[in-house]
Order: C-alpha cells, then sequence, then structure tokens
C-alpha cells in the first residue's frame, strides 16, 4: 500500500534571506525523509502573533484532513513558554504556546493539546534560540512518521487563548469593528462579516475609517467606480475594504487596529 | 505502475506574506493530494499582466512536456472576464483571460482552448475575489487527476492576445526597439534577437537608451569594462543591457518600456 | 524497492521576481522528474559569495546524508572560472568555483573536487549569462539519476579558498573579532565561539561593538532585559549580539565586517 502523502505546512517570521527555514526542513527530512513542506509564508512581520494567528485561519482548513501545520512566531522562544501539539477532529498544529491557535481554538473540536516535552523526539542540544530547527520541525517528522502526541508531554488545558476584537452593536443601526488585517494589495480586511452586512442591506451600508466614507458595497473588484474606496464581502468571510487597481490602505492611510464604522441609513 | 509526476508551476501577483498562494495549494491538494508544485514566482507587480506573460514565455519550455503552468494576475477576477484552459501539443496552461498567455500563442501549437465553465471542478461557494483558490487550483488538480479540459467547459477562438512590442526596422541600419524587462540584477532585457545583432556585426553596433550609448558588446558579464553599460545576448535570446556587478536599470536611470535604437556605423 | 528521495536543496542570488529558479527547475525535472527541490533562499545579496558561504555552513549538515547542495552565486559566469562539483564523505556540493565553499572544505572530509567539463550532462546550447540553468541544475539531477562526478570532468586540487576571518587575541583577557552576519531580525552574528566566551566566563564579559559596550550575557532573548542589547550563544555555535524584539544592527549602527571587541575584566 502506498504511503499517505505527509503534507506539513509552514508559517514563520523567518524571512527568506537566511538559512532558518532551510534548517528546519533538513532538521525534519533527517528525521523522515518522506515529509513534503509547504511554505505558507515566512514573511509574517517579526513577532506579530495575531498575523500569524490570522494567516493560519485563512489557509489551514484549504487542506486535507490531517495535514499537520507548523507555527513558528516565536518571540519568547527559549524563555518558559511552551511548546505545544494541538490535534482537532481534522488538522494537527504544532507551535509555541503564544496565541498563534486562538481561532482555531474557536474554530475547530480541539481534541487534545500536549505540552511538548520529551526531549527525545528533538534534535539536540537544543538550542534556546531555535526551537523551530530543535523542537517544533523534528516533533513534526516524527508525528508524520507515526508517533503520537501523546508520547511527546502531558496533555494540558490552559493553553494561552487570545481574544480576538468582535464588532459591538452602538445603536440600532451601527456597529463598530476594526481593521485586523491588511493583505498585500493594501485590502483593508475587518471583522464584518455577511452577518453584519448581508447583501440585503448593502445599498444602504455606509462604512467609515480613519474619517473616510465609504458608500459603495460591490460583489468584485471590477465593478467598482474607479479610484473610490468600495466594500466587499471577502474570500475569508469577512467585510473588505478597497480602490481598485491601487491600495486602499494607502488611498485611506489606514492600518491595522483602526476602528471601522458601519452603519444603515435605514434601520431594518 | 508508478504514477508519473504531476507537475504544476504556480506564478502569481499574490506576495508571500499573505496565505494566497497557501490556500490556492490546500484546494489543489483536497482534490488530489499527489499534485507537485512549483513556485514560480508570487512577486509579479500588482495586476502586470505583461510582466507575468513575459516570464512565462521564460521558463514554461524549460519543464516536461505535459507539465501545466498556472497564471493568476488577474485585475479581472469575478467580473466577466473568461477563466481558461489552454491545450498546446507540449504543455497546458490554466489561468484568467486576459492576455498573460499572449506569448504562448505565439510559441506553441495551439491544440484547443477551453473557457471554464462547469463549476463542478470548483471550490464552491466560489469567492468572486479568488478564483485563484476557487477555479485555477482545483481545475489543475482535476486535471492531474484525469480530467480532460473539454469536460470543463466549450472551447473558445476569440481568447484575449495582447500585442508583444517587435523592433522596428527604420533605416538600413538602424532599428527602434524598447525595454521590456528589467531583471533582479537591474538588467535591461530589450526586444532585439540575434536577428537583429548578429555577432557578426557586434563590433560596430551601438545602443541608445535613455539618451546614454552603448558601445560594447560582450559575451558574458565578467569580459565587460568595469562601470561601462554593455550589451549581450540574454539567455532568453533577447538582447540585454547591463552593467558589471551593478544595476544598468538604475546606472542608465531606464524602465520598462523606454525605447531603444539600435544602430551600426557600418552598413553591411 | 522504493527509490530513495532525491534532494537538492537550492541556494542563489537570483531573487523571487524573476524566472530564473523556475528555469533552472524546469531543466532539473526534464532530464530526471523525480528529484525534489528545496529552496534555501534566492536573496542572497547580488554576487555576495561570502554571505552565500556562511549560509551553507548553517543549514547543510542538518540535511540527510548525501543531500546535494546547489550554490549559484556567481558573478564570474560565463567567464574562466569553473563550475565545480564538490564530493565530501557526507554531502555534494555543486557550483562555482568562487570560494562559495569555503566553510565546507574546512568542516567536511572532501573525497573529490571535480572540474564540469563535460557538456554532455549540460542544457544546450549553454548561455554564457546563466549557467544556473544550463550547467549547475542539469549536472544536479543528472548525479541525482545515478551519474558519478568523475563522468562529468577531472579532478582538481586547486579549488579557490576563501579565509574566513578568525578572532585573534590581542591581549591574555581581550579578542578582536568581526561581525560576519547580520541576520533578518537585526542580530549581529560574530566570528566569536563558545571557545572565547565559555558559559563559566559568562559573568564577567563585555563586548564592544561600534563604540558600544555590550555587559550582559544571556541564554535566550527572552531572558534579556527590555532594549539592553546583550551577547548570547547563538544556534550556530557563534556568539550573536541582539536586542530583544528590536534589531541590533540598527540600535548599534552595525553593519557586516564591523570589529568586534571582547574582554574580560577578570583574567581566569
Amino acid at each position: 500500500m502506498a504511503q499517505k502523502r505527509q503534507l506539513i505546512t509552514l508559517l514563520t517570521d523567518f524571512g527568506t534571506a537566511d538559512y532558518f527555514v532551510a534548517a528546519m526542513k533538513g532538521a525534519a527530512f533527517t528525521i523522515h525523509p518522506e515529509v513534503d513542506f509547504v511554505d505558507v509564508s515566512h514573511d509574517i512581520a517579526n513577532h506579530d502573533i495575531f498575523a500569524a494567528a490570522y494567516n493560519l485561519r485563512c489557509y489551514y482548513n484549504t487542506y486535507p484532513r490531517f495535514t499537520t501545520h507548523v507555527v513558528v512566531v516565536d518571540p519568547g522562544v527559549g524563555s518558559s513558554r511552551r511548546p505545544i501539539f494541538v490535534m482537532t477532529d481534522n488538522y494537527n498544529f504544532i507551535g509555541p504556546d503564544n496565541g498563534v491557535f486562538s481561532y482555531i481554538y474557536q474554530l475547530e473540536a480541539v481534541n487534545r493539546v500536549v505540552h511538548l516535552t520529551t526531549d527525545y523526539y528533538w534534535r539536540r542540544p537544543v538550542s534556546p534560540t531555535f526551537h523551530g530547527r530543535d523542537v517544533f520541525a523534528p516533533v513534526a517528522a516524527w508525528h508524520a512518521k507515526g508517533i503520537e502526541p501523546r508520547r511527546m508531554g502531558d496533555e494540558i488545558s490552559d493553553y494561552v487563548r487570545l481574544d480576538a476584537p468582535t464588532p459591538k452593536q452602538v445603536a440600532p443601526t451601527m456597529f463598530k469593528g476594526a481593521v485586523i488585517h491588511v493583505d498585500r494589495f493594501g485590502n483593508l480586511v475587518t471583522n464584518f462579516t455577511e452577518e453584519h452586512l448581508p447583501a440585503s442591506r448593502a445599498a444602504t451600508a455606509r462604512l467609515r475609517v480613519n474619517g473616510r466614507e465609504i458608500h459603495s458595497v460591490v460583489t468584485h473588484f471590477a465593478a467598482a467606480p474607479p479610484k473610490e474606496p468600495f466594500a466587499y464581502l471577502g474570500s475569508q468571510g469577512f467585510v473588505e475594504i478597497g480602490v481598485f487597481k491601487t491600495s486602499a490602505a494607502r488611498a485611506l492611510e489606514a492600518r491595522r487596529g483602526m476602528e471601522v464604522d458601519l452603519a444603515f441609513s435605514v434601520a431594518s
């Protein structure tokens, strides 16, 4: 019987100019040469745990069941923050216990979270500054080889959950939300969803960010008036703000964390 | 019998800081876990269809026959621009019908161009802003799994062809061309070929770009005089302009689209 | 019997915006579709041979035995600099003979260095500006297919070795070293090792770079005082200088090549 493919995705803030990611992969291949890596991104801003959590939310469930997702955005490397293995009904997650898996705890049925302590499954000696190479990648490779997480440490329940900001209703026809991500095209991802802005109310909606009003809600980029900011339901289910063929972030001088108002001119 | 390898190359303007490319791959692996992706580049300038077309021209035919090349530079995503599958005698191409395959139509024997309409082979619901994940990657995966393009939509013949700029002869010993690409080293790729500048005429050739003359034509970088711009026949068969160990684009303040004159001091 | 996996790592200065790396891979797949590439980095600064040599040193031995490491940082491409194949007891290395393998010659038992001359194993015609595609990748693919390096050219012994800068003892309690690398986080990698700064002497050590003193030596980032520069033994065995959650290079206005003093306040 052919072995099923062992997919391991990698999301880090290690950049692509250094050898860091290559050393992680080498450490894993040495344990189990059959693993297959997918580089999600290594350009998460340094130590930006929330950006890692947000991105993970956006791709993890496009993958086949039982894919292993490794996330190494880890400002506390070498300190008492715990390395963990999270098993859900559908996927495996490996990384530091610093909140990078916060969305996963909300969206998936968590079966077991293991504090990784069994150094037999690590590369030794473990550098206190490079757990990606010495702990996380080896653990992913051993797991691909068939080792169950329960053999790698003890179950815990007090893992770190960050609060993702959620919109608040401040009046019958008004919500306050926030920009939670700015993508490579300069589109602003808000934390509003279809629930806040259903298609039926699109015609009467207006948004405001950084003092600028957005009046049009469209279904796709090319339907938007040129140079005008517009809102649309993004591919992740969040309301986004864009400007066709240019950067909304630049046009609106907006950035992550800014407040976004959503109002309807007619109550419904 | 071992399955032949299913290579799929990816060229996009999605950047590497976001989850976009990882989501495309996840969608494909979910359909057919055996596909093998090659990331060509995700750093095409936003919406730069011509840059995608030029780059595709440069690598597609280094690949084994029947490799599938996916290109997603797609400012019209969600609009009426059509998603297409192009089969030639040697390769498969999947992407938007916006001109990204213009060079392919010139260089390859096109067997069939299919307008992709059968949403059975898509990820659903299809986001109107992310056909890379929901249309192009799934179609590539289904094709790797054995589905013929004719089952995915209807054949068309009015696909979009952009005119690539070609040099013009303006006098017996003079041609006018253009810079069609600036590479990472700052070398200027022109649309002149060996036909315009054969080795036999190299000694008498001079080029002019942005008011600066280039007198020397060399075979490789290290043969060039230091700090002086020089011309050479590049690895794609186009005449390029470089400066050894520095950027010709910066030294000559040149950029894509600028006119380039090629003249010979003695008619031949 | 299943074929063992054929891992080939790639380190270049080709960037990720152009088709260069994809063309190398295509040329290799065409010869031997079963090779598996690992992209180490394509963001080595243009023509920076030492940065390539340093990075190679840092990942090559995390890989399984007999992995092939290809390095293409090659300002002399097309000139008389030789393309070479280096076999050690454990690994294979392919690239230009310009010093990129200098650390390998120090750290590995070299069995054979072959000057690649047999153009049967190249892609033809060979572009004088793109040996990555036309020489190095094809040679790696043929080797993965079973061709021994001795069939690809003649053994040489006068291959190029660059001197890596090593620290000098200038007084009983003082060494002079240098910054040999600045990583993506802005950490300064020096050429001091545990030998110069053993844990037993950490309490009395102080370093100086660019006129700034570093007094604290820690084991990991989170143990450091905020905003203060500190030294630590990095994951490569070199003493590094960092600032927690910020760039030491920026904080200290330091860069590669700068002198670093290491002194102990009490002789031991």
